[in-house]
């Protein structure tokens, strides 16, 4: 309450607290009184309700709005299992393959070549969300059945990208993984029929939005029932303008300590630039990430989209080497 | 190109230049070579394309991405007429209601008031997208048809948010003007869809956003034959925490010199409190905004949605007061 | 404290607080305990003496961090007074002349013709804090004494910036303000000196820091007894790249919320470009700014720093007869 | 050139540049007409020259503002020497101690902890800037002796910050390494002095500077001849607030990319819980920095400044085991 404020006005939050179900305990300070709201969901009630009422001078949330993804609701660890592959276990998982399936030789080749350097499953973008309208758009349902054949072919699960909440259905229909780009992660429409769909997703952090946000989109999943999800981190817009992304790299312990979400990161869209990806890639697992999500590109001067932050298969094979040493120090494999 | 590249790199830059068809200069400096990429389109090709050749340090881009939304596409101001009312034009626009659309009688008492005060437009929000799943989501249809009716009653155009790309055609049957929120600003199947309903739109700047980002973004929209494209600055996210976004009043000016389109500010949105809202509005006007969008509520207290930035009618009307002598300063008018 | 923290880990807390002297209050949630501490100086105390102590999830704080320059502290608005003119009073008043004293001629057609459109203030730097050590540094001594022949021949007080602890004496030997940039915000060894001067100062605010910190920092002046103080909202930096900062016009509201300190604004070196500083300076006169700081050059393209956002003496005079009209409007004048 | 820029226009650029030494090449693009301006210095020269000159759009620099700590200017990694203990070659050197000096009992019970872990420079603050002026500002003159009873009794070089210009000699008389503060990065007579000192020194990130900035910001120590100039990143400013700073891990590779000067992080400030420093420190070792400067405190409980950060002895010791085994993959050791 604001300093000074009065009787009736202290009453009035009281009143108000408890016409809401909440309990409610007086702090009487030197300088102001300060009431406690007391409930099992004061994370989900807006702190507006209370903050219009008169005498009030703000409101400070002690609980976090999340629920279903916290680590209070749920305290052990959860795994999210892909044909047999689990993620958040002992094995690290790398996803790796180019940003855009561009045609069936392009992606054939690469699906084989991380495969070989020990990736488990196939990233491959058929719905691709770009900024200007100008700029190519993805192979759409094209490339989802050759993300179909590569799969089939290399007995590899596939993830890829959906961007409108009625594709759902047709983009899980080929694909064993489905990812929320960056620009989706507060797209409601698009969480809610995912979460009703019950296919594993990839939820992708917002570029400019805190974990809270993060893990609160996720409980947008979790609500709907669908349990099988798995954090993104792929960097945040700062005022930085050597990279395209800054990695949030504290992302990563902060979600254990919070959340009980397996959380991967994406190098590749944070750094813009294949020489900085292997660098941010080794940071990502010794922090404690459980997968990776890298493009890989058979020719990256030739690359539709990304080019410049994908890397060849070569590179790719010798950041995997590094990669399960790294892994090693922190009790874990590739 | 990198201190010391050498011929055969500096060729191979050139010939790929050359095969996209642009033409190439080459500014041969003490340090370094710099290519210059010469023609009509610069703006809207990748810079990924040249920046992962042999050779190169970096690609610096001299022409915007975006294209039909800039002042060199387009010289004169545009403007947006919805009923007779134009927007762009010397009358200051003033667009107000509710948050979210919560019954017939709260609607219809704003309404009412609002236009007393002279607003001509009524906003008021049917499908709200909101961060948490156990938020209220908004009257949704019924919502509509309440909007429609008080557009009826009021004789006055309505303006409300559509989320879902598929709602554009049942959206825009009920509004006169469609609003795309921050979140959706790069939700481009939605653009695409608003871009081809030829109903007026306000795009709504993503809160983390360029204003780079937001013309380009605009471009989607434009590129689709919908010409009748507002923007409207809402706050952008930075490390000030005692309001929930900060209001870029520089985007104002910035948007005048680069763009044709009209702009408005939403002030509420942007402070997150109503004691801020009105200094917020008379700035806007002062740098040449071309209209508001504002929260007005009955009853902030009872509000079900963002009551803490709703005005009460009576503060509404005395800022409209403040507001009209503001507007003849720089001559203009409400 | 943390979900089913045990007896003995809120006894550890209670007993800290109790032997701080605080107060304390349990508010037994269904999901966990908040311990409340209360006292008077409960906003002066490092949250980590408390944070670090077992089953603490975390400290939120209630009280600011700042005092004296508080409103709680001190309800009515200060003024700072100089040669008979007032800051925080109901005229508006203008600071304007060159970024840096450059020459005598320079400096006295500068200071006449603001003088003449109706500033009250000149500014001119005379030691220059540049971001590159190959930059004009400023004329330093050379440029104080024509500071003070300018002062003395126009009778017009002068506010120049001091960056060394070790020249406030100096500096304030010859000017009226001493200005503290952005750069040295939290330079608290330079603070302090200020502080004990008892010179009037401009305090700007540091370009990333929060209102919360600038009041923090202005404490530092306060508490050595230097009450002279005004506040100088200057942009912030933001991800924003069309502005070299971005102008946090909601600062002024907030800061006439939540202290009593007089605030101006600059909005040269927010826009960074002289055709965005009218758009920007009326709107900071509407939002409730007391006073502005604008750079002023007669020819701004010979200038040695800062030339693309100094205004040409006409452009000023121009810009002070709208200024002028938008004052009137919130009933103030200049 | 803006299009449609007059033969005078460009005209009037080119004879600037030439009247600076400069040479200019002309673009002539399809819609505008670039002017090259080439020269061995055209970093160090401000745009505004140019963008305030008639029929200029803008001005986009190629060459960055920074030289001495360049890449280019040097190709070969700096290494900073200290005792025999080299800084930016393979052995990973781990600086470790108490936030503040507070006692001799203090100060030798971590020195001692730390040294036996494999640390190899004790850090220990005697100077501390605060932000708000109640808090402890350090034992100052005292801590500084202290500092080097610690030195002699250990056989270990100390590095302690430095805030006060004046204070250089005072400081660089008891320490071997100076350390700039994230609030002073930009403090520029502070780096004078110290350039002038010959004293290494690790010059931290401002925390809301650019790497460009930070670069160009060591110039000012290499200007003034002195060379043994160490980074350190230590987290920047951002919007996400569940921690203190977010560390720029992607600086690391940047820094390698673009400089040859060494650069450690300080994981303790950026995380402000000690409970993130591990994964952060194992990250900053993984993507390739040259060493690590690290909060350790005896009883963090009783901390006077920071003890929310500051590992426990024995933490240090678990903390620096996984240390060893990261170094070893990328081809280190500590």
């Amino acid at each position: 309450m604001k300093t000074g404020a009065s009787r009736g006005e202290i009453d009035g939050v009281v009143d108000r607290a408890r016409s809401l179900g909440l309990n409610v305990q007086l702090n009487l300070g030197t300088d102001k009184t300060v009431v406690a709201l007391l409930g099992s969901n004061t994370g989900q009630l807006s702190t507006d309700i209370f903050a219009v009422l008169p005498g009030v001078e703000g409101v400070t949330r002690i609980m976090k709005p999340y629920k279903l993804a916290s680590r209070e609701f749920k305290a052990e660890d959860s795994l999210v299992s892909i044909d047999g592959i689990e993620i958040g276990a002992k094995r690290v998982v790398v996803m790796a393959g180019p940003c855009a399936v561009e045609s069936e030789g392009q992606l054939m080749e690469v699906a084989r070549a991380v495969k070989e350097s020990g990736a488990s499953i196939l990233r491959g973008g058929a719905f691709k969300p770009r900024t200007s309208p100008f700029s190519f758009q993805g192979l759409q349902k094209v490339g989802l059945e050759l993300l179909a054949k590569a799969k089939e072919r290399l007995d590899m699960p596939v993830i890829t990208e959906v961007v409108d909440p009625h594709d759902v259905n047709l983009v899980s229909s080929y694909a064993d993984i489905l990812q929320v780009g960056s620009r989706n992660m507060q797209n409601f429409a698009l969480l809610t029929n995912i979460g009703r769909s019950n296919c594993p997703v990839v939820l992708k952090r917002g570029y400019s939005c805190t974990i809270t946000e993060w893990l609160t989109a996720a409980d947008y999943l979790l609500a709907e029932g669908n349990n099988q999800v798995i954090l993104c981190e792929r960097g945040i817009r700062t005022f930085e303008d050597s990279v395209r992304f800054s990695l949030d790299i504290s992302s990563i312990p902060v979600i254990k300590r919070f959340s009980h979400l397996p959380v991967i990161v994406d190098p590749s869209h944070a750094a813009g630039h294949y020489s900085l990806v292997p660098a941010i890639a080794r940071a990502a697992i010794a922090a404690g990430a459980d997968g990776l999500l890298i493009e890989v590109h058979p020719n990256p001067k030739e690359a539709l989209v990304d080019g410049l932050q994908s890397l060849t298969p070569s590179d790719f094979a010798r950041l995997m080497e590094e990669l399960r040493q790294i892994a090693r120090c922190v009790g874990r494999y590739i």
